[in-house]
């Protein structure tokens, strides 16, 4: 069996990850927080799955590499410099970094940037999503993530369509932009559905999250898939093989 | 049969109106525009069918009232002045003035109330709508109605609780509010959902309009209704006997 | 603090209730289970929640009655003989039996009614529901529950007008009858939704589950309601004030 | 402009299409019935659009091939010596041959293909679909194609894994099964669901239409870009560049 080693095994999604390890025909190397030493880490697991803090990222794939141990980093906020990072990392070993480890959502994505390309611009795209009364923010990351699929799908940018507020005397639409729309409320583990409305038709393509351990499970899917690879900087998609 | 009037009868309504009359049972003792006789037709008319300007509003009571023939009024824009006319007409010749025929809207907008009456404020409202791209105003007026009947469950004004725009860094959700978001887009004749997103569960009470034909049909149902109705100023809602 | 008395402690729905008794204001007067003494846990309590078994039904209630403790039955597959049990039992203390102790789906039964009421047969219902992949009975009770409320709100027998295959040559609709789909798969702790559909318009009436703990917080909140209430029978709807 | 001939113009495909041909930038080429001439219209049109009847084709593209005129044949009910004397014409001109010429539906389906063949068999496949209560028939051909290409992704026939009932003692889920589910009501024009239901998530991907003159548009696009192409057998997919 596969051995997991976890950097950041203390946070939420850390915890998230040892609790479903072995349901998925894993097993758990260890787990390491700030102030633990990933080279004992490194060394034990067949991947490391790191959901830290970007400070910890040098030492991490340092360590990484050492071992030859691949690496699935979803750590978020990462600078360019730590982009840099990664890439020299992916020339040593394999590396996959991600913003999204859901299985679900990553396939949705590619099916929005698909239906975007293949449909004119006399299909509107609009995109909404409802999250728990918590979220402090909106549009939802994943949301964004749906919108440059549907933006790289018409070839546009999506910061030039997109639009984000549409209350009082919006006008007419405008051809060509992407709509956002966020609900709130109660508990909900996050919904996304993605809209084009043609003439006299709609396609729907929608996502629910029932709760938030299937994070969890796309990455130890993603950490499986990534444990044999060479060296090589790889993405969430190649995972589902698209 | 009944035989139905109509006051702005070359308006797009008034086409709309002439069109279902016949497969609704009921015969068109005609219809005028600005300039014609509202006497006539009054007198010639079991129910009147009103959907021209409120402009015109005086007149046609006038001619109701001397007929003695009830009257539906749909036309909107109405200030307060004319709901006076309105009141003071219902003292003598049944009146039904409302804002909405849709008889799904009406009743949609009844449960909505009562669900926000039963539930308590752990239960967040939201409220979304689509409607085509050509419509320049958000939100839709029914998804304000129904804003209204929620609020009117919870014993809150509207204004009071009301949040239409939710993008940035918006914080957590504040108890209470009722949100508002709006899709446009395609050809859509009007989708509205209210949500009720309580701990770990969701009441969604929603209406779709396939065409717009269902107001004419849900106004002629109205007037048929009306019809044979003593003086009173009545609602949408007694229509469906709520 | 109201103190909750549990019969069947051990059972899945025991354990639930349990784990939420803390977080709902309430606090455990204990469990008991087959063997166990109802007497000394009914004297303990406020309030009994009972999801044991319909053998254990007669035990309970005479304990509940000894020691005048109000109790909730949710114990399901009861007979006639149960029930006349339970009508003898609300004479001399207050009792609570249902087959579902969801609040949302208690409104939702509610709202259903009172739709099929207010609309006539042009508006079709059909009933439409998802599980999880391992439910082994279709349609779900909830959804029977639902066309339950449908067909009373229409003043006819369920099982006069209940349609629950369509697949082949099936004809046309016919006028009246009540259709039910099952859809099971993945890990869908329980959607339902009833659809209104007339001409040219739909109202669509729905529920989402996102987890099981839905039904030991509905049990909870329906006990602290019950703890104070004199003899007599009462129903989920009374907890919501319908 | 491109000139459209009708071969079937007086069936209630044949008038939704002269009705939208002059919308959409084409003009009229003319449209023929049982007893028609097809070699005059075939000589007049820059390409044919066939909604006829399947004892029409011979003479039809004999025609066809005789003015070297493209042809989309949407004729339902067609036979394997039917189809042979497609692929016989398709050496000569070019002919498109579908069952279902909505734009969306042809593009949904490709998606559905590709999900299915990128989720594992944790993944279990419900379609759901609503029509109106005149439909005779259930599931509809489009939910039945939707399968089709749902199985396709997976690589096994759709008649080995079809569940069109469930109803009563079901069991468990068989695992790899494609459920259906039909739904009857109102005037819905057509509305598919395709939903994949994983462990804590699910993807949904779905089309609603709004009317049936998509149909007619759909059939339109596919002859405009049909007329410029040479000889061989195209299919919907290929119009939207799939």
């Amino acid at each position: 069996m596969t051995a997991i080693g976890i950097i950041g095994s203390a946070g939420r999604m850390g915890q998230a990850l040892a609790s479903v390890v072995a349901d998925m025909g894993a097993t758990l190397a260890g787990g390491i927080d700030a102030g633990g030493d990933p080279a004992a880490i490194a060394a034990a697991a067949d991947v490391l799955v790191d959901f830290s803090a970007p400070s910890a990222l040098e030492t991490t794939l340092a360590a990484a590499i050492a071992a030859h141990t691949p690496i699935l980093v979803g750590t978020t906020g990462l600078s360019p410099a730590h982009h840099a990072m990664i890439d020299a990392a992916a020339a040593k070993i394999a590396v996959l970094q991600t913003g999204n480890v859901s299985l679900g959502v990553t396939l949705l994505a590619r099916l929005v940037r698909e239906a975007a390309a293949s449909l004119g611009n006399d299909w509107d795209i609009e995109i909404v999503e409802m999250h728990h009364r918590h979220k402090v923010d909106a549009p939802s990351g994943t949301a964004l993530l749906l919108g440059e699929a549907a933006a790289a799908g018409r070839g546009v940018p999506l910061r030039e369509v997109k639009v984000e507020d549409r209350a009082g005397l919006t006008g007419a639409r405008s051809e060509g932009t992407i709509g956002f729309a966020s609900l709130r409320g109660g508990s909900v583990a996050g919904d996304h559905q993605v809209i084009f409305a043609g003439p006299g038709e709609r396609i729907e393509l929608g996502h629910r999250a029932e709760d938030r351990a299937i994070f969890a499970r796309g990455a130890i899917t993603a950490a499986l898939w990534l444990a044999d690879k060479p060296a090589g900087r790889y993405q969430m998609s190649e995972v589902l093989g698209l």
